[in-house]
């Protein structure tokens, strides 16, 4: 490990600050670049020391074991994945679950014609979570498994809340209901409805003269986002927000309950409760990063996912050392 | 996955009974047999069909795809383990943490020289604890791992109380201590000592004539079992044990507590609630036996362990299937 994994980050929002900020914790990799679309000048990194060059760059660095993209799902990835995959070993947070099919082949084809691995929709979930619901059904095949998030900040929930007339600025918390958890750990397997799972909490600034109780109408009944959840909506000043509602946590609970003989229930949990979501997202992304390095050195190309990934993958040390550390 | 996989199984105990429990909920096995080191003919199978046969017939089959090891990690997987990767793909679950290295030399030797593929280690602990510790470790490299066991009923600790004069019968459950939880899952990394990390609760049943205040002055003194910790010894009558403490729970947590950033800690947490742990060591041990099935046809030989098993080969299911449902 002598020679460090040359990483580079496409894109810098939270997640891109993150990688940067999760490279400098990771002793065996070194931070190539920020590569920005904006104008580099005026990009502040975490680091000052951290160098800062034009998205275009990229098209003439051979310096780049793998690149993370910090895109979003919606507009960049989709674009950004199979282009920057037909040049280099890839990292994506890729997470609009239904189109993930689709995206799969879209970088796979690029990826294999350039004999490079772009691992897609990584992070905690799609991730993480996508594993234990994997691990979950394998070990116990006879069972249900449920996935709870929060809580946690939503950033489409809170972009939606902001949409509504006379809401100044706001926030959104996805909460798992209690309830709802104790019954699923119990080995009941209960059916869920999508409004006993989660309840949802708003606070919101309102803008001057709006009805407070409108505002709160207006949000409660907004169909997908709030309509099918127990919904509280709490009306604070610019100050606690702006005070209380800045860190970004999230987390969750995949459970697979399952029974092997009868009367005989077992639970595979695993949970996440994260006091950054951007930082841990991007932690996992890093951690994959050098995943990713050490397949495509094995001759291992195109798409993957975690999945697809030897969990050994994830660490710098040697087989022999986790074997007796580890295991 | 028209064509099962053939599985069996040698040695017949809890763990064995419970690997034969599991393959029926498993679609794409088939049951050769259960191979026993007794007189085939007296051995009572959980289900009447399943053929039983002497374990020296293993010598001549050529019908097995995977055979599972459901011997001791003292004195049978030791012997078995090399001996039988030399004809077969195999998945133990050998647990004595400390000679992982040494029996996986042991096994890796034979495995390579016959192309066969020889998964050691395998279970919940070692397995996918283990697994766990290392997704923590890779995700969250500035941060601390715990391991608590419990609440279950340990086989070792129970076997070491009936050793003690004047014990006719009893069990002893291993108890996560729940202040030392509660700090590791606060953030605060605590240094904790065994004693602050579980309690032990015993059951016994006396001999005739024994000293309840003797033999339980016996039990918590005793060293490298009992001394460490915080021992209660409750006396109890041969009905209750036998009415209340037949079943074999286990359990426990695995605890990554890092940071991504001054202030921002992130915890990842895998956690077990097993109503027997026989059954649930088995049904892992099975979903094993699917992935080294799958690595020996890709030429993947040798001894292997769960840290290098890509989730996804635990599944019977498509790439394509996991990733528009799971992922």
């Amino acid at each position: 490990m002598s020679t460090p994994i040359r990483v580079a980050v496409a894109g810098y929002g939270n997640l891109g600050r993150g990688v940067e900020t999760a490279i400098a914790k990771n002793t065996d990799m070194a931070l190539v670049g920020i590569f920005t679309r904006r104008d580099p000048a005026t990009l502040v990194p975490v680091h000052a020391s951290t160098p800062v060059h034009h998205v275009d760059d990229l098209k003439t660095r051979e310096d780049i074991d793998v690149l993370i993209l910090c895109g979003g799902s919606k507009d960049d990835l989709p674009e950004q994945g199979p282009a920057l995959a037909a040049r280099f070993c890839t990292v994506d947070s890729f997470d609009t679950h239904a189109r993930i099919p689709e995206h799969f082949a879209a970088v796979d084809a690029p990826a294999r014609a350039a004999g490079t691995t772009a691992l897609i929709s990584c992070g905690w979930d799609p991730g993480l979570f996508s594993i234990a619901r994997l691990y979950g059904e394998g070990v116990l095949p006879d069972g249900e498994t449920y996935t709870f998030w929060g809580r946690g900040l939503s950033q489409g929930h809170s972009d939606a809340l902001r949409r509504v007339p006379g809401v100044a600025a706001g926030v959104q918390y996805t909460i798992p209901s209690d309830a709802a958890l104790e019954a699923v750990r119990s080995g009941a397997r209960p059916t869920l409805t999508t409004r006993e799972k989660h309840v949802r909490e708003c606070y919101v600034v309102l803008d001057e003269g709006a009805d407070a109780a409108e505002v709160t109408e207006a949000i409660v009944t907004m169909p997908h986002y709030f309509a099918d959840y127990d919904t509280t909506v709490h009306v604070v000043s610019a100050d606690v927000l702006a005070r209380e509602h800045t860190a970004m946590p999230h987390g969750g609970t995949v459970i697979r309950s399952g029974t092997t003989a009868p009367g005989h229930d077992q639970t595979f949990e695993m949970r996440l409760t994260l006091g950054s979501n951007p930082e841990f997202t991007a932690s996992v992304l890093v951690a994959y990063a050098r995943a990713v390095h050490r397949m495509n050195g094995m001759g291992w190309t195109g798409a993957v996912t975690v999945l697809d990934v030897p969990p050994a993958f994830l660490s710098p040390r040697s087989g022999a050392e986790l074997r007796a550390d580890l295991l």
